[in-house]
């Protein structure tokens, strides 16, 4: 094997670079990028604008052409297929596989998603024609046409031979599916199987019956699930009838896996729809408004409750130099708690059962931080502030605000979870800006007691 | 195929398996997991304590066992494993991967470890020997030893031959490895490939060269990003002499994604350890009290600063009302922008040049949020509290806080990131009581300003 070369962007080759472009130095261009992954080059082209991209994109082989279009991600690719005539797309995705095709149409206006699909060749053109009627977060959004199958009874021999003729479009497979004439899934043989068997032998007879599918409908997530606890490098997709309609390989669930958790970490942060630090100045401040907005609601709602207090708050003003420790805290212990419990949902195994032993455990869990997290701020009040009274209301406030804000920041992802929310929207501003006003009430309401 | 069986559990179902634990009615048990798959029945297992769990997993085929033992999630295992004699464990580790094989024995103390290495068979045991030298989460510690290599000068026969014998060991595969006389890895041939050449031709002219491969020592994450990048369902590992010692697949990098997500999501939320809900009350507990721990003592100075402010304060207590205000914008802020940060730096052509114009384009997107938020809280002042200068000052200060908190906020996590430390970090705890203090400064600085 050849020493890999390590392709890597560093700004004086992107400079570099850059400069040829200007000079449209193409003999620069092609020499640099001889031998390159296509990744790389994709990595590579983020920097640059559209038409740059596509005049890089021209010089090079239509099959590498075709594998960066389809690595880019759909914001930069969807820039991109507007630089393109209709008669330039066709051969590129061409080269692609159907559900990498299906993927691509749905990102062109519906004129020219027509124009390319019907300058397809009639295969492709039939199965992505059937992918596209398929939402993109369902398994058949997700599954690809390319597989191979053969029916169960044949020989060993038959088969060898129609694999070789199907194996020009597929370029990878794992499995081979075998079908009855109804083309109903019936099981999978496995080509090191058929390698190592008699060649005489049925494939009904060596092939494995009790095999996972799953049916067009089931969404992105459960088959992810699902391929991630059976530990499966591929499953094979089948309509209401059970027939084999197509398959999803490991590599579109791992892509699957990765969305969903950028998807967690947007709502834990409160940004509110799909948005990319390299977006644009308005989408970036458009994505953060609104949680901005529900914080500045909730900031205003507290501003006018702390304002029925006015009288405590004049005669005592160190009262209010304790807000900011009792809201931090029941913010933290909130994020915590719902952190923990988004986490428990993700695992298959949840159950929902025992609602109240985990209740009990959580609270529990929040009386003991919260006794050692009131001790501790009543002796550093003592030592600091000298003030006995007022620090006893705030360890009492603290210990209460820790054991609320745990019941609450349990309790929501659940609710929501129940009713087909993401869970982990509630470990976001939404519970910071619950716990901010149920810190504030309680403490306020444990002065107006003790005070 | 017959209809997928899907397995649920249901508290009825949990119910009656925990009747007839405890009437060890073996009968029942071993009838209701009659052909459910292993990943299931680990799911059931969870509910049960260790001692139940090896009275089930007794009843069961060898190789189901091996396979539950190997689903488990490390805590759970090692609790099971304690209740496990070195005697029982051998037959089922000697069923598994050497992969799996290390992971469990690295869990167990050294002498069990030792004992349970020296009764596994010749092969394995040089195998997992090998395998025990790495560090977990370097490509040493993930790969598996099981794969199948020919020599390059062999023809498509041999290796055909050659495959059949070393298939047993192997049952799933992806590529077959070339190497050469001294073990040196040559480049990979398909298995496709294999059956559908001549039988007579030589392997090294119908075998793929320039083939990605990782050496031993890169870390976990490094690898599952080449392996995504590259769309790799298998990579082979080498030595620093290039000779092939291993392969990784798909599907152990899927688990290192997962756990990543998860890892990420931890820190955000400010846990320290890696904890479960169903971990005990005091293991929660510790793991949650050191950032809650960092928050207070952020709120104890919060207390203090403010102190210096008594004369205003006391003077005019409104200026109170609005500290929860300023506070949860200035968190909401800087979580948001250090989340985007974190979300470029995951990707991996993330370019750390251009500082300047990232940080001009936070700027740009901090002071169209500041402006809007600012206006719409001068408006929503004005009618409430009909305070004109205070809310003048309230406005003023909102703005400078969005724009301060965007800029530690997108700070943070590069730095954090250049040092080496997992950006997440800075979405959790770190920087919320960092823009605690910075919101409260601003805040009085502009009110000793401008009242």
């Amino acid at each position: 094997m050849e020493q890999q070369i390590q392709f890597e962007l560093t700004k004086e080759f992107v400079d570099r670079f850059q400069q040829a472009l200007d000079e449209r130095d193409h003999a620069f261009i092609v020499e640099c990028l001889q031998g390159v992954k296509a990744a790389d080059i994709s990595a590579l082209l983020y920097e640059f604008n559209s038409e740059e991209s596509k005049y890089v994109l021209d010089l090079l082989p239509l099959e590498v052409q075709a594998e960066i279009i389809n690595d880019l991600d759909t914001d930069t690719r969807v820039k991109y297929l507007k630089v393109y005539q209709v008669n330039e797309l066709i051969p590129i995705v061409d080269a692609l596989h159907s559900d990498d095709v299906a993927d691509i149409l749905n990102e062109l206006p519906v004129k020219e998603r027509e124009e390319v699909l019907s300058g397809l060749n009639g295969e492709l053109r039939t199965q992505v024609t059937e992918l596209l009627r398929y939402e993109e977060n369902v398994a058949g959004g997700l599954m690809a046409k390319e597989l191979i199958k053969v029916r169960d009874h044949w020989t060993v021999v038959q088969c060898i031979d129609e694999i070789r003729k199907q194996a020009e479009n597929v370029d990878k497979f794992y499995a081979v599916y075998v079908v009855n004439d109804r083309d109903v899934l019936v099981g999978r043989v496995s080509l090191k199987d058929l390698v190592l068997s008699d060649a005489r032998k049925v494939v009904s007879d060596i092939c494995e019956r009790d095999i996972t599918s799953v049916e067009t409908y089931l969404s992105d997530l459960e088959v992810a699930d699902i391929m991630r606890k059976y530990d499966l490098e591929s499953v094979p997709v089948v309509n209401v009838q059970g027939q084999l309609v197509g398959r999803i390989t490991i590599d579109d669930v791992v892509d699957v896996i990765t969305e969903q958790a950028e998807e967690d970490r947007q709502l834990m942060s409160g940004i509110s729809e799909d948005v990319e630090e390299d977006d644009s100045v308005w989408r970036n401040t458009r994505a953060r408004l609104p949680w901005l907005l529900i914080g500045i609601v909730g900031g205003l709602m507290n501003a006018k409750f702390m304002g029925l207090f006015e009288a405590e708050l004049s005669r005592i003003t160190a009262i209010a130099f304790f807000i900011p420790l009792i809201q931090a805290t029941g913010g933290n212990v909130g994020i915590q708690s719902s952190s923990l419990i988004v986490q428990s949902l993700a695992n298959p195994g949840f159950v929902y059962d025992g609602l109240w032993t985990r209740l009990a455990k959580v609270f529990l869990v929040a009386l003991l931080s919260g006794i050692s997290l009131a001790l501790l701020v009543y002796g550093a009040n003592v030592l600091i502030f000298s003030e006995q009274k007022l620090s006893v209301i705030v360890s009492v406030a603290l210990l209460s605000v820790v054991v609320f804000a745990s019941f609450v920041g349990t309790i929501t992802p659940l609710i929501l979870n129940r009713f087909g929310f993401n869970p982990a929207l509630a470990s976001g501003p939404f519970i910071t800006t619950t716990n901010d006003l149920l810190g504030l009430t309680v403490y306020f309401f444990t002065v107006h007691l003790m005070l």
